[in-house]
């Protein structure tokens, strides 16, 4: 079993689809490949990202099948795990385990807004039906439910409860976090614009988002900021920023699937009720992407800081 | 094929289930019948009330399939279908058509926040996929999704969209889609605690929650309404008010089935990840279903106002 | 000192400047004039709608001397108290009692958002210092104070403390004060939009705001709602609805007073930092109106109903 | 004429009242004096911390005077200037001006919503009124008014407008304002909470509120974190974020003066309406300013770093 380590970047991947919706996996795997070519430490497969709501967990298996044959022996390949029903998450959970993922992220139950005792209770269940390390997902102002600290304190003793992407947008959960468990829940930032400010604060890793169109980008900044040189990572965040306030947007998927196209490592077709981006919307994302890759900083050599 | 008349009371049935979490059909049909005897309308299968994010579709073509077979000459019976990816959509329903459903409550796509094109296109598309009539869901508060009146004029054409269940909480909507629609869509009130409001105000019917404990309360507000006896119904429905109030709560799911089991008409259980209420909470509501046990109002005969 | 009686409409009224920003008493009263020809009961000076924040002392107690001085005999009228200091209300409370005010509209705290405790002990230190009785404004949305049951039960030992300008836009709130208190608290709707169905829902008066601009249409639909005319009520509020819309707006002063202009009866100067309404907006507003006013109902005889 | 500089820590100072609520200046110029010594750069008097919405204009400027004569050649002395109209904002600012102050805070329109143009134009004219320079404050969360980029674009004429106190809780706005402004306008972070990532994040200065009970701690970690040394500031920060977490709250004068009280710099007599904290929550607060003082860092001689 492969240790996750939870630190570095983790690209939340897209999937990739043909024009009939069907899965597209050479498209899914050579934007993977990029993805490890810049240095990030895993993947996370079948996330928001990754157009989850559409997906079926027969799709989920094959994505993390063709993903673990190809690269598994170089990366962490996770699993994400949005379900409503707790059955429906472990048996997912039970499935991915057998073909071979390494670990999962694991959201709250969907569609449902639980008490903090029945989310604790959904993690410890879904967490005890696996042996695999769990990142869990964080995010009350997309799914309206926050992990709260005392829900973690009953996680604490869940020992393959192991990280958090903290997706809060209260950049101070991080200080409480560290404050109140020290090192016993990594923290992943799972906020593309508010990443270098977490990571400047202790954060441990990184769940990115435009990472799929910019992993070099990505990367530099992450290690840049590890090694201390604050005004170097500050200089590329800063060019970063407009391109990276497309994550924080409701076509979040349609955006950095069309920033993929635009820096040649992916492919645009989603799945229906989704649209591709159209109009005038489309035009300002790709003014936007266009000022960036024209004024793309030149980065130093962040693999060898 | 019966034709659904959109006026009346609707309710949304909770599912029943054994303690093991497998669907207890005889007590399920047990509620039902109470609620055909109280003379509502139809019934709405697989609701938020009935734990549709728990349920699969073979769960909810098991429930459908019984309650037509039990009660299919003598109500409307309509299956609620909310879904992530349209072609899940299309399934379901196509499904649902061959089981022997009247029609549909649909929800904009789960899980995603949709642009409103995207939203317009969805609807046009399962629409198109079958023959039997559907009511809309607006729920923005919950679903985060508005069905604004453009999208309305867009679905306008569409013959089988029917009807809307109006739960924007914004009771002026009931006035402008009558300004801008007439009767084009049939508006059901789909929040308990503003029904009242919204059937004097042209409301056409009430997509209720209480009702599963309180199903002749429930119709004798309606009906009192419609025959414009306005003090009558509304002695009920401030005696009823506090109890109403349990339908706009996270754990509306937990406090109805309480108040089925404490009305005689249900049973408690729920699947994970909910429990059922428990401490302060049970005895919180508890206490408010005792107090209005004990101050029933007598109802006229108002099936023959 | 003359009995307030809390039911009927009471206007907001607009407060009238000159281009140089100083007070027009004539046309202030002219509107008045029109307002009490209608048939409301009462005057509201120098609330929201009166430019309350841009009102110095020495104006309130200009406009009210000017108002009880042409129609304290015919019409309550009351004064909009918002201040930021116990100290500044009490002082501002007694001056208008010594200038022959009838009551006062008293609303929490400005500029801070106290404990319920503070809340409370506000208002009874205010009411404690004047004999003249008092109408509580209940706007959580706009000034983030919620008046809760809890405060008003505190409160129901103060004689003076007699109404409640309800604008939480919570409608079931009406039930819940009448179910807690009786007639403790008489009730005025304070949301345009919202007023024909608290009426209905036994709300006893209605504190408008388009009144400004169309008092009979206003005064018409409370007199037809209190006579049980549903239907003609609902019509004539149907056509209102488009313009009563443009009091749920941060532009409702400007609305207004344009649609004053608009009906013949006020003045359009603003005092800064307002700008009367420019471009689109103000083409979207006067579009609003001039189809409301192309279709102005005709109305019923309805002071004698 | 002083020149203020805008970097480094500016407490938001309280204001000190006697029991009866007078003034008293000994106690407040007390506490000037123990934020001079820890090396503050500027002190703003009659900010929300200083009770704002309770002190008149004479207030105001017999705060600033004694402030002035007392510590003018030591320190920048800026007055908060929150106003709802207008003339009363220039009013103040001139007679502040003739009074000796170095500088303004300003706030949008108090209790007004107004149009994006309507606050530049505010901002503008207050600005053009007086030769000093002036702090805006952008606080959407508590103010409703957010100064947009737009907003700042065409202030960006007006030479006294020099900073802002960035308090919109969005950290990226601190990048966004760099990469559009570069250094026009001075960035001061205007939340506790989020002080020490904005000041990585290029911020020049801290507005700071827990400073006026902790004032070495405050100076301390803004001081290590120009200089580069973060891990040094993040051990202070992480224990002074529960007492920061204090500013972050309605109750933030009367936690802060209660601080105060117990690091041995302050009294602790509010103005009504607001209440000392009482019960509870007076004990919950008691607890983290002891286990912070009990637990209180060793600072590094960070005046000479």
């Amino acid at each position: 079993m492969r240790t996750v380590k939870w630190n570095g970047v983790y690209p939340a991947v897209t999937t990739k689809f043909k024009e009939n919706g069907d899965l597209d996996i050479p498209a899914f795997l050579k934007n993977i490949e990029h993805q490890i070519d810049a240095g990030v430490n895993g993947i996370i497969i079948g996330g928001s990202l990754g157009e989850s709501s559409t997906l079926t967990h027969d799709d989920r298996l094959a994505l993390l099948e063709a993903t673990v044959a190809a690269f598994g022996d170089q990366t962490d390949v996770l699993l994400n795990v949005a379900e409503g029903a707790t059955t429906a998450a472990i048996e997912l959970v039970q499935r991915a385990e057998k073909a071979g993922a390494h670990g999962f992220m694991l959201l709250p139950p969907m569609m449902y807004k639980p008490t903090d005792q029945e989310v604790a209770d959904y993690f410890k269940t879904v967490a005890r039906s696996t042996k695999l390390p769990i990142l869990l997902y964080n995010n009350p102002v997309d799914y309206k439910i926050e992990i709260t600290l005392p829900i973690f304190e009953q996680l604490a003793s869940e020992a393959n409860i192991q990280a958090v992407k903290e997706s809060t947008r209260d950049i101070s959960n991080v200080t409480r976090m560290k404050n109140k468990f020290g090192d016993r829940f990594k923290i992943l930032c799972g906020v593309d614009t508010l990443a270098m400010e977490e990571l400047l604060m202790g954060a441990d890793g990184w769940v990115a988002g435009l990472v799929c169109a910019f992993p070099k980008e990505t990367v530099a900044i992450y290690e840049l900021v590890k090694a201390g040189k604050i005004d170097e990572a500050l200089e590329i965040y800063r060019w970063f920023l407009p391109i990276l306030e497309l994550d924080i947007n409701p076509q979040l998927v349609q955006n950095i699937k069309l920033a993929e196209v635009m820096t040649g490592i992916g492919t645009e077709p989603v799945r229906a009720p989704r649209h591709i981006l159209v109009g005038d919307e489309r035009k300002r994302v790709i003014k936007i992407l266009e000022d960036g890759i024209a004024s793309r900083p030149i980065l130093p050599d962040y693999k060898n800081l």
